[in-house]
């Protein structure tokens, strides 16, 4: 069949699902639990009956539409991503990966094989975690981590815990642990996804083949020093903490490079106290980002900025603090379904190549504990979490097709 | 005379005005044109009286005592500091200065000596600038330096002008240049204050002979970069402000040191934009306070810093603005004076040694047209502008006697 029949259908989906924002004309704003986020997955439902798929939304609010094969015990090929946004983002972040779960099954029909396991196209409920400061929850309720507890502790910033969003949106939060799929039922998980980074769309590559996806550690650093005059204190009478934490931020990023293969390290908030021209700054905080596919590289950085906080900071005659506020250690995907991929992409002639993902997604979560494999379209200049955030439809379509030439081959092995 | 009987009138005369705040039992809050400026001037009148002072107020709040001597129409010698204070600031910055002044002229008349010229105590109105973000009104007024555009033009936080503050507080700022004195009717003026910094406290030192008011150049810097996700944008695809900056900053100290000679540099205020712990840093602006006694580091140090700015942005890729927000040359103190002062603390067995003064005072704007001098006593810890801040009474004494044998040499002259 003709790619540009895929492209159309694509494009309309996305098309129609645009207008499910809190923000119209100002990027898509769906959070999860609200009006938007029902339209949405009432859309999804409707897109996904009409291809062929038994529907239904389970206790957290993901939606889930199924093409059984021959012996539904076996375990499923999953493929999906999140329906919900950040607050003005872009129109392709998550939901495209949806669309094209439910693409790559309609492709699976037409293609008239016949299938022994069942094909899952999923749409997951809050992956950004924006609203109630978290994150993955409707795959990692898929997964069986998230409880009753879970959803009254976090809320939003108007009060409003998980838990209260969903009785409001309608769903029994007690019943949340039957969200859990059985052990073993999900033999593998893909999704596609925009790459929400720049090298695709720099290189001109169409797809990339996700091996990995990256490690985080967060830092917040509090650098104590002492508020003089700036004046009438003689250098060498000085506790300058703006003095001390510059001097590590300044280092943090050539650390990064040292290391290479993709490994990042960012500084994206300073902040100086009492912050005056004229005084020595008594106080700097600043936060440390760092990702990796490789956490020994992760953690060398770490030991690194703790290192020269120490050296920096007696030599300035004061002190610091450092707290991690996040680990997430590296997911390696799937070796096989990769190269499977990228086999089938030189065949067909689409330019691609390997990279990792430095953001978070629904496979991180889920490729802990299943066979998962990533898939990136590029994105226009790497704008992502933003209205303009951009992806031709004819970039998801090539991935489609991949993504509906490997689901085959997975749903119809022994 | 015993130098405790001065340290009493001293300490009494700071006890009292300690009482003029608009923040009782939280420091000194003294602002311009308000009812607590009012006590102090009627109290510094009082006290000028009883030493048997002409008192009288200037068409800008400055008041003055004079201690008239045989030739009333040769130049005087002037001592004074200023009665304003910051928010919540010390009970000696400025006001100790005055209370001396006065006491020097009770110290001159209890001597009995005959003086040729006058000898006039002054209290500056408005020297800290803090209330109209401007600086050294009442003795800019008194040189000339101040008229009515200016007092229109500047306003406080609550939109009242320095115009309109006077005509409550009962001046008339139309006259403002009537409070200017004739060319050469100042021959001397000679300022005592606290040091505001922790040299002659560290060093156990009694006096400070200040040789120079060092130089001033701030600056604003902004430096450009791009805002993009801290973990998809590999690190030869970012323009990372925050790096770049920071590389700038960290160097900056070591500049002053490399300098010396009290030579200082400080960046008391970082802000990065969009300030996302995640996100690469669009923009950080920062601020830089150079001080020198020698002008040529402050500019040397000036052009190190845009050098570096141009080398790190260009690097990065990105861009960055520097703006000059202040520029002041340095102000040498008269030799003269200081040799005497030098000398009679040497004979009186006072420890005494050169310093530059980093902070600016009435004696900067004064300095710079008329033979100036000033002395400087111990700050506990260096600690000013704040509630804690402390100097011994006695300490005042001793630096109250220097200056009346300053004054009265002087005052003998031909």
């Amino acid at each position: 069949m003709g790619l540009e029949k895929i492209t159309g259908r694509i494009a309309a989906d996305l098309e129609g699902l645009k207008q499910f924002t809190a923000t119209p004309g100002n990027g898509c704003t769906r959070l999860p639990f609200t009006k938007e986020a029902r339209d949405a997955v009432n859309y999804l439902k409707d897109i996904m009956t009409e291809a062929g798929l038994e529907v239904w939304e389970d206790e957290v609010g993901n939606v889930f539409g199924i093409l059984k094969g021959d012996e539904p015990d076996e375990p499923c090929v999953m493929m999906g991503s999140h329906y919900d946004s950040v607050k003005n983002g872009g129109d392709f972040d998550g939901i495209a990966g949806v669309v094209c779960a439910v693409e790559v099954a309609r492709q699976l029909k037409e293609r008239g094989v016949t299938l022994k396991r069942s094909f899952v196209a999923a749409g997951f409920c809050d992956e950004e975690g924006l609203r109630f400061g978290t994150g993955y929850f409707g795959s990692g309720a898929m997964l069986g981590k998230r409880d009753v507890e879970y959803c009254k502790k976090f809320k939003d910033a108007d009060g409003i815990s998980i838990y209260d969003a969903m009785v409001s949106y309608g769903l029994e939060p007690e019943k949340i642990t039957d969200a859990k799929w059985p052990e073993g039922s999900i033999g593998s998980f893909l999704e596609l996804h925009i790459e929400q980074g720049p090298v695709l769309d720099a290189e001109h590559t169409e797809l990339g083949l996700v091996n990995c996806i990256v490690g985080i550690q967060r830092y917040m650093v509090t650098v104590y020093g002492r508020a003089d005059h700036a004046g009438t204190t003689p250098m060498d009478m000085r506790l300058d903490a703006a003095e001390a934490a510059t001097k590590v931020i300044s280092r943090i990023p050539d650390w990064a490079r040292e290391k290479g293969e993709g490994t990042v390290a960012t500084t994206g908030f300073i902040r100086t106290t009492p912050g005056g021209m004229n005084i020595v700054a008594e106080k700097v905080e600043f936060t440390v980002d760092i990702r990796s596919t490789n956490n020994d590289y992760i953690n060398d950085i770490a030991t690194k900025i703790r290192v020269a906080l120490e050296i920096e900071t007696q030599k300035m005659g004061g002190s610091y603090e450092i707290e991690n506020k996040l680990t997430i250690t590296p997911v390696m995907l799937s070796e096989e379904m990769l190269k499977i991929m990228e086999a089938d992409c030189l065949e067909k002639g689409f330019s691609c190549r390997y990279l990792p993902s430095g953001a978070g997604h629904d496979a991180l979560e889920i490729g802990q504990v299943i066979p998962t494999v990533m898939l990136f379209v590029p994105s226009r200049e790497g704008r992502s979490h933003c209205p303009v955030e951009f992806t031709k439809y004819s970039d998801f379509t090539k991935a489609s097709v991949i993504m509906a030439d490997l689901a085959q081959k997975l749903l119809e092995k022994e």
